[in-house]
């Protein structure tokens, strides 16, 4: 079975959700699956639920545990640098069916490495590997090499009347 | 914690997954969900993941287990609308604390209840309770009753390429 790559992009709520959606359902059907994170690197509700799938979907972050603000530092590309070096074995093995490269926009639009790089280690994955990418801001030559794009567009969002992150809804 | 309404639609990819996804977050945090399906009532690889969470998360079905085909049985009425009536009570009596109502969008294009029906039933829940509406065609009154609001837009699809959908990763 050929392996696809789906992006999935946009402003609005749902992408990190849906790809935690894959993972599970993916897992539901006894495929193993891998949830890499990239930037965030916390300790969200949503890593710590899918640690109950520990035989199935395995999680590794590849971020600093805080946020990037205005630009990376040397630090933030390191770790993820090094992730990325990682995935390129681990594609390349083809142990898991599924592959989620959560926020691996985001560290993309930090430069934290280029798409080139990114594209060259999903094209010389295993095959039958399917591969997910998620954030906001993915590049127009990611887009292009994706088969699936889809975006998420916020059409009304209720933090714009000032309602904080809730642990188990938001985070 | 005053609950809101959220809803994904759209014809991209993602509304159902990122459904399952929010149920797996909030049971990572510990909190309850009842995920209440309409329409499909099919047994998904989704669903059966879902099931490792039965200490906190209840799956409910409202379909009669088969797509609707160009317009909707007497049957199909009847069961969605005996689900409506089951998450009146549910909703009033506020045990979960995040209620999906997948494809419940899908159901109101159907004819099987009217949108008022469904938003008198989540006007009239217990406050602290989130509610979450999915499925494609979500109609303005309901767009208008809404916290949040997310529309997956599909930029690129394989489907059209002539891909089936795959056990594990479509369904």
């Amino acid at each position: 079975m050929k392996g696809y790559l789906q992006v999935y992009t946009g402003n609005g709520k749902g992408k990190t959700t849906a790809s935690i959606g894959l993972a599970i359902r993916a897992a539901g059907a006894g495929l193993p699956v891998l949830f890499a994170q990239f930037v965030k690197g916390m300790k969200y509700s949503e890593i710590g639920a899918l640690e109950r799938y520990s035989d199935l979907i395995t999680i590794k972050q590849y971020g600093r545990g805080c946020f990037i603000e205005r630009e990376a530092q040397k630090e933030d590309i390191e770790v993820a640098q090094k992730g990325l070096n990682e995935l390129r074995e681990i594609l390349q093995l083809g142990e898991y069916k599924i592959v989620i490269l959560d926020e691996a926009n985001i560290a993309l639009y930090y430069k934290l490495f280029t798409v080139n790089q990114l594209i060259d280690i999903i094209r010389n994955r295993k095959p039958d590997c399917e591969v997910v990418v998620t954030g906001r801001y993915a590049p127009q030559d990611l887009i292009d090499e994706a088969d699936l794009v889809t975006e998420m567009k916020e059409v009304k969002h209720y933090y714009t009347a000032g309602v904080q992150a809730r642990k188990g809804v938001e985070c």
